[in-house]
């Protein structure tokens, strides 16, 4: 694997790290060098969800990660177990396990498990080093990378978290092999993001190599996940604190994020809520006239032809739309995005360029949500 | 009051700040100045515990700070309060008043206040600006400045928090009024710290002026609170995430976090364990020959003279030496300062010189716990 040709490097001062392309999983020479980079510290906790566990225990085993070691720790897997008291059962077993300031963490998992740990190591004796491999396709192109760590809140997703940078992200394909398929679909909804706030070329690319994409041919899938770092790394480096520019990757996830927690993120995994916001934030960039009936078309085009939501029929349930307004727009009033009371949209400027507004017109933003 | 005289300021890159030395209980003007800064923000919330609020409630109403007007928090005061759960229910009433990213914390208290808000203000939506007023002695001269932030665990002292440094620190001698005799002295007991540790000119102006100082003459308080926030300063803006330096800040916590935690956080106050254990911490710099008998009676002499406990006998309550050495050692040794396995502790070189050492004889350790 050529993994030189997709390292990317994430230049943050002395927070600085690298995102590796690695075969870890079926490579013996690979773990070895891992494993000594781990035997720098004074111990090293890996931290996975019992489905991971699962499918991967013969991994974990032959490098002598298991619990007879002391050094495996599993959590229940889903994201209503990203909360504050799962992360106080984590910092109490960390305590048991007697890590100290010298120690490490290893976040094995999707984003639940990435963000969770995040904020552990952050936590832990006011900070410790943790290296991410993201077990998912949402994980590896976003939430493993920029050191957003967080837990939800009955009042909010994400609401409690630091910036906390990893010390090493690694990205290893071979584990896209065993992701499900609506897990996978709903990492593809972050690869679009990409392609619509950033880059044009690439959101054409997706578009051309769509087929490939959803049957996970690696010569795509690569340097796809590849393109997606790299764009994330160059957003967080010049915006770590979400001062401005990195305010962009959330594009649909305001709308999403209500989404998700009217549905008490149950009904949606993440990424599906996502797609449904990029679409209800497309359907606005149309209505602003910033792009064309054609254009919005081709988006929810692709995100269907991802096996994504993309209408607000597949998820209405019970609510009619007059409360569903209400709730959303209650919902995303407490959004952390929002400043001093007045509601921050992330839209398209354009196919491949988003902008930061907060002047548009709450009619605007019901008739966007209503028309989908 | 000659404020500019005292002003010490934290350099720190982009989270530099200033301790101003103000007059904000008493002086309308100065408060006016105060309110117009958080006007800057989008909304200022204070929180105070209890205790505080039945003294300064008065204070408070005058600037229009009340449950009514939404911009109060009242905490339980009292370490054991200093939890993952309160800083729950901290979050949660944060979430209710809707703060967003702009708004700022107002910590108007103690040490307690000062973590446990320092900490909320980290998490909050990934971190708020936040204010220190420190109601206490200790919280003035030492954990007001710095940022470490911290709740406790059953397992441990301070084991769960961030480095987040506030915004500003704001001195008002006028609060040490109404300081109780027992946690003024708690407060003397870090002051004498920084002689010990850093400068013994100062240690011997302490012992010059002891009388004054436990009169709380303001001509005395002010200069040496001052001394005390300079040098913290310096240690901090040296080693800002305790590497080397700012741990020998910790003269005395190694064995006190002990003590506190054995006696289940009740039986002393902070500075009362820090006492005991920088006697503890003298009594092995005389064993290894770095303080003579006299330099250590005069530190004792010191702390008595302070209100400040300095033998065991005061603390053994019902424990025979035996067991209370073996469970001093076992919480020694989870300590967030001690690095694989090997126990640190800080010890003198000298008066007036501290220095980290992870290489003494256990046997030495135990019999200067004994001999206090």
């Amino acid at each position: 694997m050529s993994a030189e040709k997709y390292m990317v490097h994430v230049s943050l001062g002395n927070r600085s790290y690298t995102i590796n392309f690695v075969d870890l999983i079926i490579n013996p020479n690979t773990q070895k060098n891992f494993l000594n980079i781990l035997n720098n510290y004074s111990q090293a906790v890996w931290i996975t969800n019992q489905t991971i566990y699962k499918i991967y225990n013969g991994f974990l085993d032959n490098i002598n990660v298991n619990e007879n070691n002391n050094n495996l720790l599993l959590i229940p897997d889903g994201e209503e177990y990203k909360s504050w008291q799962i992360l106080e059962t984590i910092m109490t077993s960390l305590l048991q396990k007697k890590l100290d300031r010298k120690s490490v963490l290893v976040a094995f998992g999707g984003g639940v498990v990435g963000d969770i740990i995040g904020l552990a190591s952050a936590l832990y004796q006011r900070g410790i080093d943790f290296i991410q491999i993201p077990s998912t396709l949402l994980a590896m192109v976003d939430s493993s990378i920029g050191g957003k760590t967080a837990v939800n809140h009955p009042l909010g997703k994400n609401m409690l978290g630091v910036i906390k940078q990893p010390t090493q992200v690694l990205i290893d394909s071979e584990l896209l092999k065993t992701l499900p398929d609506r897990e996978f679909s709903a990492g593809l909804a972050e690869v679009v993001k990409y392609g619509l706030l950033g880059d044009k070329e690439f959101f054409e690319w997706l578009v051309f190599n769509s087929e490939k994409i959803i049957n996970r041919e690696p010569k795509v899938l690569i340097p796809m996940i590849n393109k997606c770092c790299k764009m994330k790394a160059r957003i967080v480096e010049s915006d770590e604190n979400e001062q401005g520019e990195r305010a962009l990757l959330n594009l649909g996830h305001t709308f999403g994020h209500a989404i998700e927690a009217l549905t008490h993120y149950k009904k949606f995994l993440h990424g599906e809520a996502v797609a449904i916001g990029m679409v209800i934030a497309g359907q606005l960039s149309q209505l602003l006239g910033n792009i064309s009936d054609e254009e919005l078309a081709q988006i929810k085009n692709l995100l269907n032809k991802f096996g994504l939501p993309t209408n607000w029929i597949t998820w209405q349930q019970n609510l009619n739309s007059e409360d569903f307004l209400s709730q959303m727009n209650k919902m995303m009033s407490l959004d952390k995005k929002n400043q001093a009371g007045s509601l921050r949209l992330i839209i398209l400027a354009k196919i491949g360029s988003a902008e930061i507004r907060n002047d548009i017109n709450p009619k605007l933003i019901n008739q966007a949500i209503l028309s989908i």
